[in-house]
């Protein structure tokens, strides 16, 4: 299959499931929002080496948002014994020490909830108050007072959507890497939380050489590599491979973020083939075929 | 003492000493280098709920990194136990990660120095390289090839110098920090670890009310509180307080930046009075006078 | 009338006629896209002392592009025979010239078209091609191949829709200003001219004093003349006024643009006052009443 | 001539002289300095469309302008007798019209001086005051009041330093451009005043088949056309040119942007070759001769 010249390769990404939360962070601009998001979700890009994978899903305009104020959605994904630590913290230390901030729920229909109680950082000066029908906290700070509700709506998602878009050079890939990013960000429900959207070093599980390693290069899929590897994967005339990975709430915003990426993708000069990563089923329950999606 | 018509008050800020590591990450573009070290740094505003603090240092340009290419200095500070594998997971998850990034030590005079071995994630295909004089790993990836030092000097720095921006309202002691902070920023050696350099929600040690809190809304600063706690140090007239927390390399430049930031919130309509926090002492060993750093 | 505590004035914004060329300007990526906009609208604020009035309208994703690339709309506004002189030279100098860019016209539906004709830069080598269903001409250059339509639909808007924004002090009023500029901007058909969307200085018609001046400064809306003039229109508490000005493809943009701007402006805390300006129905013949808008 | 395997042109930058202003604009923040600067500078690429080649030339540190406050420099250049009224217009309809700004006169060392009474605008209640040293006039107007001198100083600079950036394709040859500017940027006393700083589309002067057109494309430079015209001055394997124009105050600063930005685009895979446009000496009296200025 091909798309403006590209070919669209026959394979499928692998994904596994996810506990998410959804947080909607408001602020009096939404620079000051995103300033609050963007330290809110860093260090989070991939669950082997970091506490949580997280980001930032979507600016929400004044008229959507509770207390009517410009507002940022991010997404917290971990285990659902991990889940409520990183949001209890993340929240605490990135968000409620924020100027101007205030917290809402950002799935209002989930079953299950998590309580975050920051309202103790009020030391017995902190009352209720409802907001834009919400019940929120208010805690007397020295900015003035915060505002924030503590129940959040968790659900169980979908992590490890991927695309590979291979260029024949490295600024072809990344700069095909980049428009897709932008792509699937347009999509609400999902998140790509590596730098700028970006992996440049994909991985496999374990380590042939190194034992005590849980992840380690993707040799087939290394360019460099490819006269050096039995099986390399890299095909002719490409030179640089860049992995997106989406998270998201459900199937169908993964899905539809991968079709719009790849969709974007294509539009660059250099960008050769797009593909995705698997491994043979063995790693998750969810399946998207490039062609099915697209 | 007064500049361009705002108090700056008669007091100190207290601070304290942390270990430091600074790191040199370059990228093809600087808004590359910055994605990473914007990731790298994130969920690190302070020691007390999250793993360290960190921040980014200073646009580097490629006339001076190792690789000729545009770069961002940033620093981790923690602890000595903590730094190492902070240093570790923050470099492996965010920036190995991260588009046609390298990594270089940034402080080549340190007396001691930790080793961080990225490249066993080359599974073996890695290689040793000189790069602008620094001996470095050279890693196969999907991308093509990352480079990076594994040896990053790291010093006893300073956690904690402050600042408190006082507003007739809130805006004012906003836009009051906000170009403090530019003005700090503008000092090579310091960082400004909160979300836009400021703190709205600056906190004392433990809680009167809630003995499992480790820290609490600082009453009596709050302006809301003014006339319900006693002994409230709000002045008259003050509807707003930020407080700006830098923590750098040595106490010169921290000093530096402090002096900058007030010099620069002075200048912004409504900003009232400049003060700093202390525990009278009992925090840490560096107390930094207003009046003398100005 | 009162929304959140802000006093919403009892008047109406007065606004006439403009023509307007909407043309959207895609690029392999929307940062590109955004510079070429940016500079192409440029030097654009006020029809009194500029060429034209021009501005960015909105981000247009790729799925909405002809052909399939990230896109910014951009609104060139001018009397009748100044519009084509300026948008043959602002699409030949800033978008022609500028990195990845290719033009298409923005109002397919128009009855009125101007042609600009830009393929005689290609000397001869240019030829056409059908680029999404629009008849372009593809001009060969140094970057490779420019690709733009040639003929931009032309409609009647509306000039001069505003906003006035006051403030307790002028970090609360520049703060709401700028809230209320970012809601408008959420609006399609719409554009703020002037630098951040933001008058400083909003001006009467002619001047009391130099009779050369084609408008001076408004002083009855001058807060530091509210005890030296006669009739000041500064309410008690008002220490700095913006005005924001909008222009729009219709009455019902830019009703609902001044609509969301006011219900963001009463959020930013400091503000107290929204009004708007008008000539007592002298300047032009549409009419904004605040009251009836929202 | 090579540079990390990137052939540098044995040839020259041919430049002639222009009338250049600097003009330093400040504002609360230097993020309002910056849209003012803008905006003031925007359609202004290319005095052959446009009426002047304005850019921004850099940031400035409140520690290091007249009234503290952080600041942006801008060169406005032109032709003597057009140059008035360009610093008129622009500083009237574009910075006085900003939020917070001031302006100051950015060479205060020029034997020649150009006026700029923006203070009829305050219709009689303006009045002069001193800051920072420097003879100010102050307007009241919505916002409060502006404040800024209205004599700035011009010199006779040059125009027309440039570089050409050739790549094996157009996204590398794209980001080598964009590293360029970024380079150049870092000197004081340049722009580079197309959009992003970049020239997608290099034009020699007149054409051959149309004669009404003062400048067409440059054929023998399109990588499109390699294979049509005779003497196709496109190496074999360059498939995209980017021209970088560069405007300065002196020969000096000329000749080390263009310097920096050979160094910089060197450094991103995928470029090529580094060459310069001349008119064989007959445009300018200004030479920079590639292999000497590094």
């Amino acid at each position: 299959m091909e798309i403006n010249g590209v070919t669209i390769d026959n394979t499928y990404a692998e994904a596994f499931p996810t506990w998410i939360c959804r947080i909607i962070i408001t602020a009096v601009t939404k620079e000051w929002a995103l300033k609050a998001a963007t330290e809110a979700t860093g260090f989070a890009t991939s669950a082997i080496g970091c506490p949580c994978e997280a980001g930032i899903e979507c600016l929400i305009p004044g008229s959507e948002t509770p207390d009517g104020r410009p507002g940022v959605a991010i997404l917290i994904c971990a285990s659902k014994k991990k889940l409520k630590e990183q949001v209890v913290e993340r929240l605490a230390e990135c968000v409620l020490t924020a100027p101007t901030t205030a917290v809402f729920n950002g799935i209002t229909t989930a079953e299950e909830k998590i309580a975050v109680k920051l309202h103790f950082f009020g030391d017995g000066y902190e009352y209720q108050k409802e907001v834009g029908g919400r019940k929120c906290w208010v805690i007397p700070i020295m900015e003035g007072e915060y505002i924030g509700e503590e129940e959040f709506g968790i659900v169980k998602g979908v992590a490890g959507g991927n695309l590979f878009v291979m260029g024949e050079n490295e600024m072809s890939a990344l700069m095909g890497a980049q428009v897709a990013v932008d792509a699937i960000m347009e999509v609400r429900g999902v998140i790509t939380s590596f730098p700028g959207g970006i992996v440049a070093s994909g991985s496999k599980v374990g380590s042939l050489k190194y034992k005590f390693m849980p992840a380690s290069t993707n040799e087939k899929y290394c360019p460099t590599l490819r006269d050096k590897v039995p099986d390399s994967k890299v095909p002719a005339g490409v030179k640089a491979i860049y992995e997106l990975v989406i998270d998201g709430l459900d199937e169908k915003s993964v899905a539809e973020g991968m079709a719009r990426g790849i969709r974007a993708a294509v539009n660059v000069p250099g960008v050769k083939l797009i593909s995705a990563g698997n491994f043979g089923g063995t790693l998750g329950p969810y399946k998207f075929e490039l062609h099915k999606i697209l």
